[in-house]
């Protein structure tokens, strides 16, 4: 049986323990918090992020880090991703030799540029063929509830690939595999810092129209820095791309979308991050993408309209209007 | 000043004559019945189709066509799909020699499998270089109530499109052009199939991983049989395509998602039409984009879905289950 160790004990960390339980595979979920890991083993609850939902049975629940890598063949990763680097690096020993190494996170590391494999590879000096990436339209609350959810599972080896699809498979989650590890995690995280866009408009009270046009020309802006760092077109149209794009800004549940809302109806950052509650990505990663994006020389302005309104204190009805009427003449221009 | 006819006065025919005012186009509605003419000049409304919105000075209305149509420029058609044949047969004489033409509408002919554009150029005897479509994300009553929203106006001849969209163009409608017809009328039909497959998925209270992996299925079977019929790939990740199926997949303002939340909650396809009101284009654009995809050996899913659930009498659970638990390995295949 395959073994698994989940670290973080997050709204999506516990939905990948419960989708692998469901799976069948043998699965610790590690986390900081001795409450929430009792409660996990002795309620089934994460009632803090997923609440009222019954978790499978099956799930190991530990604050000892040590005990929950110790033998594992997968280990899947769900750490904020400005904290990762710091909070993963003492335990480079621990985790197992030929493990294949999983990233659920979404973002980019402020100040090195860093994808979230790119820190997990150097912290731990894991191999390309061990490291494998998780990202597709799935929001964690209607996978735990068992909805019916694809994902894809991209890794440069195929075989590491297959493995971790083939450990999370069940009815519900029905995981795809793919090559392209760049652009599934670019897609994962830039999404994120698209969806805060979505939410401002929402929150200002623009429509449909104006929601469906900023997520379409968010997904132009998100290839376009895809192709300068060597991604694959197709992963951008695919599941990955735009169907997380759309999952999260259609959703009321994805915390970035939340986010911008309140920042559209006036709310300070500060204050929107206080009701959101949990990691809202997007709000760091528009930092990194858009240092990202000027390294590589491509124009990113939903990116920067965004880190303008979050953090440059820029008003916010003045900066979506110059967005929505940038001057246009053909399309794709 | 430039002169146009609006051909219809359902909801997006009285929106785009109100687009044309707006931008300062001398603009004069058509349509049969006398008592909403009527009321859209003297009242400025059409509760109708566009209950409790003020409609701009300066739009005539009419029940004679022939005055309608006498001196236009433009002259721009918004008609039911499957009735556009029969109803403008007979107008062939009274269009201008040089206007350029104009559709508005969103469908495929059943039997002919003809675009809407090719049914006009067909009936009225007009060149390429002077029929238009226009498409986007064009939700009628967000525009109606003048949010702003870009669209792309596409013909054969560069110079026919820019004159349309020059006529339509003002604060909160940013026409873009595009030479792209087959393609973005492709789009602007086939995805009231996919919103109504979205619209069933809802009703059956599926997610929104769920509802965005279709969306993500449905733009690929766009595309797939796009390329089959010579578009341009560009078309289909940009706002006629991938912006116009978020906005109308997203909306409970299109009535095509309503009619299929309306299917999977349980009402036969008769009720479900009753209870939305107005034409939902994709219950018989299904049935005529099947046929032409089976004419160009493409294969489409969703859409066989679609027309199983409405036209067959196939158990929809049993449908949708299928459709989202395809066997499939790699992304893309």
């Amino acid at each position: 049986m395959t073994r698994a160790a989940v670290l973080g004990t997050g709204a999506w960390g516990t939905t990948f323990a419960a989708v692998l339980a469901d799976a069948g595979t043998e699965v610790t979920l590690w986390g900081r918090d001795e409450a929430t890991a009792t409660q996990i083993v002795s309620e089934r609850r994460n009632q803090r992020f997923l609440p009222d939902l019954d978790l499978p049975e099956g799930i190991a629940a530990t604050t000892d880090v040590a005990a929950a890598l110790d033998g594992a063949d997968i280990v899947a990763v769900a750490l904020p991703a400005q904290i990762l680097r710091s909070v993963v690096a003492d335990w480079s020993g621990l985790v197992p030799a030929g493990a294949v190494v999983t990233s659920l996170m979404k973002g980019i590391e402020i100040g090195t540029h860093a994808r979230m494999s790119e820190v997990l590879a150097e912290v731990w000096s894991i191999p390309d063929e061990r490291m494998t990436v998780v990202s597709g339209p799935n929001l964690a609350r209607e996978i735990a509830a068992r909805q019916p959810t694809a994902t894809v599972v991209a890794g440069a080896d195929q075989g590491a690939a297959e493995m971790v699809a083939a450990a999370s498979a069940s009815s519900y989650f029905r995981p795809y595999t793919n090559t392209d590890v760049v652009g599934v995690e670019l897609c994962g995280a830039f999404k994120n810092v698209i969806a805060v866009a979505v939410g401002v408009a929402d929150g200002l009270g623009f429509g449909h129209n104006t929601t469906a046009t900023v997520i379409t020309r968010g997904l132009a802006e998100i290839t376009r820095l895809g192709h300068a760092l060597g991604a694959q077109p197709d992963t951008f149209s695919g599941l990955a791309g735009m169907g997380d794009l759309i999952a999260t800004c259609a959703s009321p549940l994805s915390r970035n979308h939340t986010l911008g809302a309140h920042v559209g109806r006036g709310l300070s950052l500060d204050d929107a991050i206080q009701r959101t509650g949990g990691t809202a990505e997007g709000v760091k990663t528009s930092q990194s993408i858009q240092e990202l994006a000027r390294a590589h020389g491509v124009d990113v302005p939903i990116c920067d309209a965004v880190v303008a309104m979050l953090h440059d204190g820029a008003p916010i009805q003045d900066v979506l209007n110059a967005l929505v009427s940038r001057p246009r003449k053909a399309e794709g221009v």
